[in-house]
């Protein structure tokens, strides 16, 4: 018998990384109607412009595109043999921009650039903060997003790189938004979407309770997760994690929360920014994941009918809606996520 | 922080029903060849006119539909948040006619007509009688039926409506069937079909056991139940219903029991009817549902080769087949579902 | 009541078999879209050509095929009821071809001739022996394979027929494997496929361990075995064994470790030919399967930059990697398979 050879990938470590360079992701994807259809069985996803053809027809596009987080998490899923297979720790987004919707029968691929590098004081760890774009058959960069991991030394010896922080705004500014080529919600039918609320009745620092719960399974997150083609063994491997349970990957939370928002927010058609968000507490399966939204900001857009709404996605495992950090500033315990976003809704 | 708008549904109550009113379901769909690969994954279907486009064409289709019981669900799911949210009981089916195909690609919306009220005479509760129709985007109707359920009051104080009873007979008569389009079963394949039985071959009183059981799991059964956008909390979230179980929405155990009646029935191929149906007794994960069919009357039919059998479907949780109501005529505790429908046999 | 009549499968036993009768198997199914996305949900599927379009296209191929897993599994499903509903044990595989792509639309069929028969020692049961060829809509074979399972006599009186038994070789000859149409690697693309070791960097006798692992529910491996319309009740009933378990398919763990093979052998694009296969022990829901592989042999072919290898693939449930028999010569009990496969590999 031969020795094994190290065929295998072992991910990267933090001295791996230099600022600058542009990693290409492996195994470009085709995504088609059967990932459209899986989309709707996996989460409670009832948005009109995602659910029908014809309503996506009379918004003015060809037909109803991909959902806006089937393109965040096949990009993300890229990424991950490159970029967090060694992290400790996904710290956070920022400066997300969907380009472009993703169409039945586009192939996406994925590249990251390096655009900061921190060593934390204990010299074990770093901070790797990457600009993720993920493209079309066409060239066409489709989505982008800044995250930032925490990712270990391979060897606590090798040298602190040279610190550099990126410029990370807050939040993107309503006229950075890119809205969807023909998008046009002046014909939109209130009563088909499911809901009356347009724009204007929405108030900043409004908050709505989205009341729906959904108790999570490990074959569903699992499934989900898988087919977004992410690799991280904490998703899949009861022995990857000292207390034998499988981590439930925070996109999954994230598209749970963001359709459990259909009851408030159904005329929330489309996600066009991602201002940041933080996986505040692990999420198991058995959890039973409700969500709430705070409206942060409004804005108009250049789009015929077509307005903005800055909104925060709070997606809890219990405790009542509304509450977020406690006196010491940290989030309370049954809080999964808390999400900042961009939506596109009817004027 | 502002006050929380009341922005989110919280159903209609039965003093919110009016005997005439339409009723337009929100959130259009539309199906493709995902949500029928999706329904052969959900259940153990093998009747070969949904299976096989060449074997469709064989039978003077275009091409194979999306299983009737797709339009059923998808249907029945859109009038969840304007029927069923409040419902305290699903009574009962009547009157149910497959129209025409749905293809993959259709696009089904939804409407309800009031056709029934009767206020209980614990004052708390009344029943409500819809007739439901789904449409397909060219505005034809693909399915209707009538359901009736018990709905709470919000006011028990509110006064009763005149009470009217729409008239339901108790089965469909042959000629009202809809047989779809070119449907011609005179070169029919009984191999490749999986049984030789033909129409000629099955007895009014006929019994069928069907032999195979599947045991169910939580995440099959809500996932299904997602794809349909049914929205009916029970089915998602453990802390809605005091045991803390997940109650299993009806239409999967009629799937589950149409699919597992291919063995004895594999020629049954297209449900065009629903003449009734009673979910006797809850079912739970875990359970394992098994199938029994007894042939209740045959009928023949204006297309090529087609004869139409009406069936009794019984889904059961135990128990041996063929039971269905003890002395004291209620169903056994085994019985989870008891159907009565028309499906079309070659001849 | 009329008395309950004969109409289910009970399958057929040992003395039904003929040597050189061909058996058409039923229910012809039409694979689309939906289902290559099923794959990709099921399983951890990666490699690039049957991911990508535009990857398979750069391979010469006009669009991605499904994955040479699901042709297998749909044309064994559609076997079961023929051939194994009644088995005790599926002893082996060997002479197994893919010979032609399966592509989105295509329409499966399956015969199987029977091609050897031995009754065991016990007279309880014997040996079938069947080549099973699925078959396109064109009428083009597109995959073949020896199939042999142990299955029980209906009755033990039955005379024994004569022994007859198929000369088997213990692989295919290289010459044999069929490449697909235009299959070119000339123009690989290393890094998108996510492994830079072409096929001269493989060397015979080199091991590797795959390293990923994937704790398997029993929702999972029922969708997956239910899509394929594979009928066994030991797979869905837990009143079928008498330990109330659920065995799980063979061909999911063949499908689990083939994906989790990526990690080591991204590049091993294609199955063209199954040389054996031993489903060393059961799997059941709660295991973690992990996979390694060996490198068997190496072969050149006729296609322009492709190669093949021979691969041991042996997928276990705990364990250390590498070890496969004890001393007495029987698998460990840790390995649940050892499937011996040709894949085509850039040169």
């Amino acid at each position: 018998m031969m020795q094994a050879t190290p065929k295998t990938n072992n991910g990267r470590f933090f001295e791996d990384y230099r600022v600058g360079e542009v990693i290409r992701h492996a195994v470009p994807r085709t995504l088609k109607v059967g990932e459209r259809a899986l989309y709707h069985m996996l989460y409670p996803a009832r948005h009109a412009l995602y659910s029908s053809d014809v309503f996506a027809q009379a918004s003015g596009l060809p037909f109803s595109p991909l959902d806006d987080m089937i393109a965040f998490h096949v990009v993300f899923g890229k990424t991950v043999p490159d970029i967090s297979l060694n992290a400790v720790a996904n710290l956070g987004y920022a400066q997300g921009r969907w380009l472009e919707p993703v169409w039945p029968g586009d192939t996406l691929t994925a590249t990251s650039e390096v655009i900061g590098l921190k060593q934390n004081s204990n010299g074990k760890t770093g901070v790797v903060y990457v600009r993720t774009t993920g493209w079309n058959q066409h060239g066409a960069a489709v989505l982008e997003y800044v995250r930032w991991v925490m990712v270990r030394k391979r060897d606590t010896n090798a040298p602190a790189p040279e610190t550099v922080l990126p410029d990370l705004p807050a939040a993107l500014m309503p006229d950075q938004l890119v809205i969807p080529k023909g998008l046009d919600f002046t014909a939109y039918d209130f009563e088909l979407a499911g809901e009356p609320h347009r724009w204007a009745d929405y108030a900043i620092g409004e908050q709505i309770d989205h009341v729906d719960g959904v108790t999570i399974e490990e074959a569903e997150h699992m499934m989900a997760t898988r087919l977004w083609q992410n690799t991280a063994k904490v998703h899949f491997d009861v022995t990857a994690r000292s207390d034998g349970s499988r981590l439930i990957y925070g996109g999954h939370v994230i598209s749970m929360a963001r359709a459990l928002s259909f009851n408030g927010l159904a005329n929330a058609q489309m996600v066009v920014g991602l201002n940041g968000g933080a996986h505040a507490n692990p999420c198991l399966a058995g959890d039973t994941v409700r969500a709430w939204s705070e409206v942060l900001d409004k804005a108009e857009t250049s789009a015929p009918g077509v307005g903005a709404l800055r909104l925060r996605l709070v997606a809890t495992k219990g405790g009542a809606p509304f509450q977020l950090k406690g006196d010491d500033g940290k989030y309370v315990s049954d809080v999964l996520l808390d999400l900042d976003y961009w939506a596109l809704v009817p004027l």
